[in-house]
């Protein structure tokens, strides 16, 4: 495993954590649940973190536009005339109204709807009616949010200055994703759902999989072992764990001879955009998502000799995982819209040319994690009045919950961090 | 224009607004949108000024009520057998239960439903059952709230010791409006309607045609210059503004002839009821506000010799505004419920005589103004959306919207004062 | 009527009452009303008291379990299989996650549904996978809770060291419940409804029978002169009064002759436990409630020779009430579920071997009740509506109120103790 350590993990580190909770257990309830720990979550971690909010192939053409709702703010992606992203906030220099109501649609300009001052996609002002002769539109430009591409996912900062360690991770994960041209898919479709939870208790559930036991449909492809060292498997797990060693061997080779990576880089809790990234081999027919492992669409994504890819699985801290297959890939983007209430965001994508009803079926497709969503939506919920009961008390993380454990190292150097701004 | 200055404009003035927005911008964020702005909007300006909350003709009877919420406090105005107007807070004086829970009635006295203490309508305690021989009853009458009416317009004040100036205000305005005899109208219809946005924001959109193109319905008849200069008129208001002022010359002709006040008072930000009134033209045929320009009641609400007697509009501070026409009047009264929600009532008023379906149609007498109300709530619920987004910076208000600037002025005045109460 | 004065009314006493409320009248808006008095009674009164929460023929067998929620906590009550009854946190001592989400069930262990963490009905730890040699399973067993049944009605309290007279109390009211035999009897059925008021108002509600004229059913039983003396009743109450007294003689005959406890105990405002417990007559036939008075059940709860026994009435502070018959009893639980929202729970017990359909008839047997609280909760809700108002003023309590005063003085102690903490 590759391992970068950009923060050294001190004593004094040890420390710090320490102020926020007993290390190696989940964090204080007030921490999930208290309105306070949310608006500090919004300008702690959501105020300065790259976040992914959106894929290239939603914004396609000129003139595309998504709108995206970062706790009270709104941003607009925009695809500029020449075809580079742009980002802004979504409200008006004038009155302050909001510009574009829609989730996605397209546009020209971009006008306000309540008196008209009129923007293009590059954010300058173009018009403002009975502006009189000495005022100075350069002003008024919409506001800019900082944007990225990282092979076609879309991060934004609302930060000032955004978080300088972006490149390096960008670098070390592109060449992973490339191959799966994501850039130049098609958005087969996209739901949101609103869990009953913290944005935080949403992570940590995607970041251990002892709890597949509750995902039948996911744990036919998915080999329940993740984030398990051979010590920590249950006699349960047993036969499970053989078959991922086994279909792990012939998995690599496959890798080695498509030239496609697959070695985990872990770097969960040693750097601002936390993150890991690895590809490994499912279960069954090994080719994706469905409930025999069998390719949910013909057309691969890019011009792979086999489908037995596995999934190229990534998370990144603050709120996104991704699982790139060889025939379609899913995005997966979590934000706070309240203390208790947060919005998942699943995308699927598949080859720009791939024809729903023939290539592909929508059902089949998307399945394994509508389900897998929803089990999880009742585990964060439960899980969230469980936190905000006055008699809770941090537990411990176990062995294989070891990357929760990271996740909350990650998130209180983010405390610290902006405590100390 | 007839300006009374009643507080200088002064270098002194402009500091002190200074401390709450920049001059000529729109206000902060939080001022629009927090909890605190609320709570201190309460305070400061429901609890000191006068507010219109009703007519005459909707409690024409002894014992007709009407009970009006502001903020968490309601009042009941009611008339009394001598058929004056008394106003009351709608709290039992025994152990606070709410008196009178629909929005209007009629009753002889005003009786608890809980534990059936009895008050007449003037807000004496009549009958307390088992309150023993010691308990005097003329310590526990119904407490008043101060109530005014103004050519059939009712005002109430929560404070303690009300505007001072209201007086000026009623002598200013009454020879405007007595002539409408809007206290012997009736109600054709009164309707509520809930805005996603706070009171503020429902007021200046009300103080500016610079939006007016959101309004097709209304601007038929509304000719949608009002707040600018000739200097200020685009090539698009070229036109209107050239049918405006060759109306005008008429329209001043017509209201000398009948003895009819028509010029401005403007005294938006100078007083504690800061107000504007005006006669002005109406487009088209001149009459009312239909999508013809034509009157919605062939019964006129006075012995008027012709219907084009344009739109008599006054606007009155913190929360109404009013257009008096020869066939029918309309008021609007604005009430905060929460920081993001305000009620927004509408009533029209035509003379007691007419008819509903020989001498007007309900459909055609509200058509304009329902429409614009429902234009104007998605505005203001865009508005306050954008003016919450922590990215929102206040913005310019241009030379047609100086009343939405003075009404900025009004307000901050207010805070003022209250914070140096 | 016996008194046990546990705390001394002195000149001290009533200088703490004071800082608190006007000696006499009711309490001040924000205790009611405010989200700071309602932390704090969640801390004070219901972090502190003993709570009626339900009743052992509701959690009959080993396994049978139901679970509260006391604001933001939850709490199982489970029959262990020694036939003793356990009160835990319902929150798992691994992630936090609430274990048992259904109101009422039956279950073996109790598991976790996350991550199976597995607990016995005694609450300790019997598994939890992969979680290594070294894990020490008897520091994470269920946090407990105290529970006490007196003759058959289940109390918890949340404290650490729970209120030391609840003995004493039990003591005294044990002879007076225990030949109803509620312990051994079954649930006919259990209505939630949820009040728009503080969970005060519905207890003050409950503590005087002045609004008894809003309750039409309730009083064809129920004699509307609960809590006056003589001196208070007026003209209106003579009739209902003169049947009271005659019935009360051959009443307590009755008792005598059976002997049944009927003399009041009050001890409302002088013990953390406050109460109030006594046995009177019933009106009209005098056996239920019922519109004619007539039993409800033709199976007695024991085997008492006469169903002419009244009511034995029970008042235990903060939260409850009970009403013991001849034929049914009635279980009242009051629970905070926000500042301006409570949760009543009402449970119907008659002997276990009743049949419905054959010795009772659901409908016939709920019907008072129902009414009654559904008559209250309008009560309530515009009692809360009404000093939510800032122009409330607290208002005196007259003589037939004088348990409503005695809860509120129960009241201001326990916020004075917890104050002095």
């Amino acid at each position: 495993m590759t391992t970068i350590e950009t923060e050294p993990t001190t004593v004094a580190r040890q420390g710090r954590q320490a102020a926020y909770r007993t290390p190696g257990y989940s964090l204080p309830g007030p921490l999930y649940a208290s309105d306070e720990a949310y608006e500090t979550d919004l300008a702690a971690v959501f105020g300065r973190s790259w976040l992914f909010v959106a894929t290239e192939p939603e914004i396609a053409e000129p003139g595309d536009y998504v709108t995206i709702a970062v706790g009270r703010q709104s941003v607009v992606l925009i695809r500029d005339d020449d075809m580079s992203v742009r980002a802004f906030h979504n409200v008006c220099r004038h009155r302050g109204s909001r510009l574009l109501d829609a989730c996605s649609g397209s546009t020209g300009n971009i006008v306000c709807p309540y008196h008209q001052w009129t923007y293009d996609t590059s954010g300058r002002l173009l018009h403002a009616e009975s502006s009189g002769n000495t005022f100075d539109r350069s002003k008024f430009s919409l506001r800019p949010v900082h944007v990225r591409s990282v092979a076609g996912l879309l991060f934004i900062s609302l930060a000032d200055e955004s978080p300088a360690d972006f490149d390096e991770y960008a670098s070390i994960v592109t060449p992973y994703l490339a191959p799966h041209r994501l850039a130049e898919a098609k958005v087969a479709t996209q739901i949101d759902i609103v869990e009953d939870g913290n944005w935080k208790l949403v992570m940590e559930n995607n970041r251990e999989c002892t709890h597949c036991g509750g995902h039948p449909e996911l744990i036919r492809s998915l080999f329940p072992v993740y984030g398990y060292q051979p010590e920590d498997i249950s006699p349960r797990l047993g036969p499970a764990f053989e078959r991922y060693r086994s279909a792990h061997q012939e998995f690599t080779a496959t890798c080695k001879e498509l030239g496609l990576l697959w070695e985990p880089v872990e770097q969960l809790d040693t750097r601002p955009t936390g993150f890991r990234i690895e590809r490994e081999p499912l279960d069954m027919a090994g080719e994706s998502f469905t409930v025999d492992g069998r390719r949910a669409s013909t057309r691969l994504l890019a011009d792979f000799p086999t489908a037995r890819l596995g999934r190229l699985s990534m998370h990144v801290q603050p709120n996104a995982w991704f699982h790139a297959l060889a025939d379609h890939a899913v995005t997966f983007s979590v934000l706070p819209i309240a203390p208790d209430k947060t919005l998942l965001r699943t995308t699927w994508l598949v080859h720009k040319d791939a024809v729903e009803g023939h290539d592909y079926d929508l059902d089949t497709l998307t399945t394994v994690w509508r389900q897998t969503n929803d089990q999880d939506r009742t585990f964060v919920a439960r899980a969230h009045r469980g936190v905000s009961d006055p008699a809770y008390e941090p537990g411990p993380y176990l062995a294989p919950e070891y990357q929760v454990d990271a996740f909350c190292s990650w998130y209180t150097d983010r405390l610290e961090e902006y405590r100390q701004r």
